[in-house]
């Protein structure tokens, strides 16, 4: 998965338009050297890569939220990422069976392998069999 | 700050194309009865909300990450949003001392006044005076 100036621009003008973002020659001047992508930006391109690789086929039904979300180096145009997931925790949710409950921690790397991203997601689907 | 439906199907084809938030019809038979935006366009509206308001006219030097992010209800086309932030914590850094760290709490409520997001937030910025 690629990152374009392009692609960093526009999401960063609609959502995150500071200098670091949307202007490559005052990104330049900043502490990071050059254009660099919005953290919103690079969690987004991992739940793209979360939601047509995985939860396409799955009975996805939401999350109530994150944790530990970090962003340990910026993301630059050019960049290639490349996601991982590995589960926590998977349990019956106990206020509504038919539920589960999936705890997992997800990471970005770039084309380097060095870590871009990480959080602790906890996502919600629908059981195979209810036990009820 | 509103929401459209446009604005959600839009985000949600790029970063999070679940049936839910792409697919107005899929979603009235989904859990939440009707389309609801991706989680990950409702925290960058607070950060738009905070850039516009806030971040335009100040030192920011980026984050380093958030916790706590929580997504206590759904938002709604149509939706109207307003956010507030606490600072929680505001300190010079000990390893960059002309560089201060902010911890902050984010809320965004809809028009019933309902929480539809929280977080807690760490964000660097210049300072004015370096004690060196």
């Amino acid at each position: 998965m690629s990152v374009t100036k392009e692609e960093i621009i526009t999401f960063a003008r609609q959502y995150d338009p500071q200098p670091m973002h949307v202007d490559p020659s005052a990104a330049g001047f900043s502490i990071y050297g050059g254009l660099i992508a919005s953290g919103w930006q690079t969690v987004s391109l991992l739940m793209r890569l979360i939601v047509t690789s995985l939860l396409v086929d799955s009975t996805s039904l939401g999350s109530p939220g994150v944790d530990e979300l970090r962003w340990p180096l910026p993301v630059r145009p050019g960049d290639t990422l490349s996601g991982h997931m590995l589960v926590l925790e998977a349990r019956p949710s106990n206020s509504r069976p038919t539920m589960g409950i999936v705890r997992w921690r997800g990471e970005l790397r770039n084309q380097h392998g060095q870590l871009v991203l990480t959080l602790v997601g906890t996502n919600f689907f629908g059981r195979r069999t209810a036990e009820r």
